[in-house]
């Protein structure tokens, strides 16, 4: 048959009751729709392990509270990870849990106002204690203005800092524990859009000054982590702030022979039709040059708590020599992120340059108010 | 903690390189949202396989062309199911693959107009040979017209026949082959709204009467197995049809003791919010009376390629001695379908009867003109 | 800007308190994403009305229930509409309605224990009379094995013949009731799946035949108005047998100068990215011949209940002349559907011939079991 | 009939060609899905307007790509909202825009490589000018380290800085424009994480330190607004940040009579059964203390695109007299927020008192080290 040369053929998926998580992952490379995108994914996870890779992990939604904890934990342990980009709720409830609190199998059709009541709040099918947030929220408070320096801390810096005193104290190993003991970097773009931002919005007294993150510097950072990485590649759980942050940072980097991410998979539930950056795809990513051009890449469209344990538990799984013998990236934590032997003190992110600027407000008839009076 | 007594916990999932399947489906029971749907699911069906149940599958959707033919074929020959309503599609894509043609691995960004040249159909990312098609058409055609009888047949009754047709030219075994070895019935309620009904409006000479169907035996039938089984259990692949057809036979049955479906599944990428009857709860089943007041139930909101191979695998191996010693329904085929010692001849769905028509046309204010004139 | 002279700009939406609906939906062809699929479909039904096209409706999800009855009503009226394919439920619900018997405003969190209780059956935050359905039953039942003659029906006909009898004691106008007088047909390709098929499964007597419905003539039928159509457009509320149904028409059509529909639109809540039909878009239409290479077409992915009641709003006002000077299609309503001067006893669909059929078995490698044994 | 006393009927939505949009708004209460919820959300935004009330408007999505910059801007200048919190794209394509620069109506099925050749970046079926962009980067560069004074500044402050001075060059107004001269404020939440942070990340020289932005002192100031408003309702496009930020600030007041928003409304594509807060519920949002137990509120399941120019013109209609008289909150804008007669200087958010703080920890079995080390 003709087409068979030009196109492979599927292969039905075969039932086998020994089959590894691995196997079927595998076999779904050759099935059609979002289960052979899972296939990809699979295969694309693979290759960035076993490529001289920057692995980017974005972690959107309410991975947490939806039972993430220790599988974020566990890429942290294994480096199947090497950066982690997240919304402050994940980092709150990893918080929450690490201190012994469970969250608790609930139902999505409960009364909302007797949960109130009870001092539960709840996630769709899942509630958590409010009684224990309005603690950590004390907690954290006081530890920003007594045990930090009265100076603006990138999100990185801050959450390391919260890693090693929550070490300290945690009764479980978690998201920021496991990462400040790698060496892990983590970012939180919207950090006061969190618990962390409520905790924080509590003053003690008047005269406290509100604390500072050093948001711009968390942008440097990760375009430096992207300058000085041999390759990078991008998983994201969902979009949102972590997508968004990850991906902006590729278009920043200044290298001649960067041109985006090249390895990336998404696990969302979003469709790209509604024209939103999380559930767009990563071929309009190329266009934004995010993604390069031959770039190995896959959309998974499923819920992350159906197809992310799969895919990490098959990762783990066939992966286990390629992780253990990997070239690992190193950071080096403190005030200043070093990353490949190079800090921020010594890279900076060139703006437009002035002629340039010139000649492109004249051509594309744009106000002259834009111009820069002179000097540079 | 006081909640804790009151809601179990979740337990956030960890990741075992060494799990299996079932492994993994168990700790997602635990988790949140979706993932804890799926080990619902997991749960659910093997508690079916445990229990006195005749188990249906409804299988909507393209999922022949997404690689599920052998899915359901391991299904209906481990007896994993024990009927099975689907589309047209499924089974016609089915004859087409159990004749030694691929499906092709193809790319939803594809120039459909180039595909159309080629020959080749699209279904999202995966093509199937038109040509081929035709074939089959022309075939089912002369087969339908000359090795059957001139007389209404129901869809169960002429899958039955082709499957034993198939049998004898088919290259490999697939849903309609096996079902017919197995003796499980398949019922196709819109089976002229598929190349069934493509294939058999091509008429050879005018003279030729169109080939009839007989829908409402078909009903029946499948309200007879409803009336005569200890227990119903459904699994829905998506919606459309099969899901109604399925649920609208435990509404016909008139048994005192059946309330609906005592176990219910359904995987579907369909939100409950659109109003359709493809995405419902089984919870507003029960307003119909379709699904059992206490019957165990999930819906997991989900692609069933990526979420039915798991389900499939891990149940397959967990249920593997339960399987072995299930106590299966028994059918004889035939014109008519023989089950549980009871054929249609010796039973009958009762009509609402005269006396409550007349009094309930009077109570709720509808036309008098509704009512039958007279003897019954 | 050079950009401008290759790619038209977007015009931002803005809002002016005395706009029309339909300058609501002109100007929505200039902004994005579905707002602008939604005032694309504005555009192409226009142009069905203005050009000699036969316009096909293809009604799915629970609409009746969802509040449309009247605008179906409208448009088979005003004949912005020529052909109707329909799920039974909404035509079932639409003689519940006629009879005088509303809906309820629900709630989609409702007890449905207790609503099973009241005799009310929920769809999504709408409840109906359990009641009146029963008695609908029975009515039809009666009316089918007294009214009509003791052979096969088409669906056409059964619907034509039931909007007769339901002219006579209906309370109100409604889908049935306006398309009996309009001439317009019904097809409803699932019939027996729908409390059609719940009535006529209730057999009075043992001995009374089940009721016959003769489903390859509704295919053969539509397939003729196919070809004696100047040109056809289509517009599909969701997917489902209605939208697979008209879809599959055009491929049996065996005309030289037709090649698929020339005018498409969806408003669908489903997404191309799960692979069913429903949710597939145009250009993956044109792969099969569905859709001609040129249409005008667009996929509104959007909840019916929002966009269509805007849209037919919008239409028919902007329409109201062409409307009234359009030239229909005219059918004559019998046994055999007249259309154009045709009906199926001058008409054939011819299959693939014998001499085709041979080389393609030869040539793709399938069994010679599927060759016919000889004449034609 | 008794159920109608019960339950209100449905009203089947009857076709007029001379309906306004407002009178398609009206009809839609009265019929089922997510059109109903439309009709729903017209009454409720209209309610806040009549009330004493704050109206917060979140924006999330591509929104100002999407064609809505125009609409956002008659909102803000004819107070049909009170505050404004978006993502940074929204108001980054704003300032394009305000400049003269068109988007482009594009096709999602483009060549993103091509794309990218011509210097043209795609969100969903529109193009934008990538030139333009990097313009636009150098010039807030400029403008913020020279313009603005070495200090944290709020994302309110300035967004209002930078609608002073767009307003000077701007060849159109937009969403920054008309906010800086209503006064209404504007938050971003996550402003670093859009292209003015891709802007201010570009240092010019080694020594400038990076700009601060003051992220705690917004979370504040939201929350002051929250304590000080009379009534508060929320107007959601989409979820993400800007969602997040103002339901978290309605948690921070402590004010006894006050729990929550009074009135809800949301437009997302987004379902509440993966979990996430983009797509949660408002009922979930009072168990969080977050709405009202008695609020008016309702969840549209759309696009944007299509339901909010149908809403905002449909308000703009009916409550044109609400509107002219209405009690408007004001706002003083300038380092600090003014807001009826307050800021923050005499406002404080007390943190939990250590004496509670010490009960739960015990109570709750949380570590010890948590609890502050003494006095407060």
């Amino acid at each position: 048959m003709a087409h068979t040369a030009k196109y492979p053929p599927t292969e039905p998926f075969t039932v086998n009751p020994d089959d590894s998580v691995a196997d079927v992952l595998n076999k779904m490379r050759k099935i059609s729709f979002q289960g052979r995108s899972l296939g990809q994914a699979f295969d694309i996870w693979q290759q960035m392990l076993a490529d001289r890779c920057t692995i980017w992990l974005g972690l959107s939604g309410a991975m947490t509270a939806g039972g993430f904890r220790n599988i974020v934990s566990y890429l942290i342990k294994n480096r199947m990870i090497d950066v982690l980009v997240s919304t402050g709720a994940n980092l709150f409830h990893d918080i929450y849990e690490s201190l012994g609190s469970p969250h608790f199998l609930g139902d999505p059709a409960e009364d909302d106002l007797k949960l109130r009541e009870a001092h539960l709040d709840r996630v769709y099918d899942t509630y958590l204690d409010e009684d224990i947030f309005r603690v950590i929220d004390r907690w954290i408070l006081d530890w920003a203005h007594t045990e930090l320096e009265n100076r603006p801390y990138t999100s990185r810096e801050f959450l390391y800092e919260i890693g090693r005193s929550l070490s300290g104290i945690a009764k479980e190993d978690g998201i920021l524990t496991s990462a400040y003991r790698a060496g892990v970097p983590i970012y939180c773009p919207a950090i006061a859009d969190s618990s962390f931002g409520i905790a924080l919005a509590g003053r003690k007294k008047k005269i406290l000054p509100p604390f500072q993150f050093n948001l711009i510097r968390d942008v440097e950072e990760t375009a430096m982590i992207f300058e000085f990485s041999a390759e990078t590649g991008v998983i994201y759980i969902g979009g949102g702030t972590p997508k968004n942050f990850i991906q902006q940072s590729a278009v920043i980097v200044d290298r001649e022979d960067y041109f985006g991410h090249k390895y990336a998979l998404q696990i969302t539930a979003d469709a790209a039709h509604w024209g939103g950056l999380s559930g767009c795809t990563f071929s309009e990513a190329k266009s934004w040059g995010k993604i390069h051009p031959r770039a190995r890449m896959t959309s998974v469209r499923a819920d992350a708590t159906i197809a992310f344990p799969i895919l990490a538990t098959g990762v783990a799984d066939t992966a286990r020599h390629v992780i253990e013998k990997r070239n690992k990236p190193v950071f080096e934590q403190g005030s200043d992120l070093g990353f490949a032997g190079h800090t921020l003190s010594d890279w900076q992110v060139p703006p437009l340059d002035r002629i340039t600027m010139q000649a492109l407000v004249q051509e594309k008839g744009l106000p002259h108010g834009l111009l820069p009076d002179g000097s540079e």
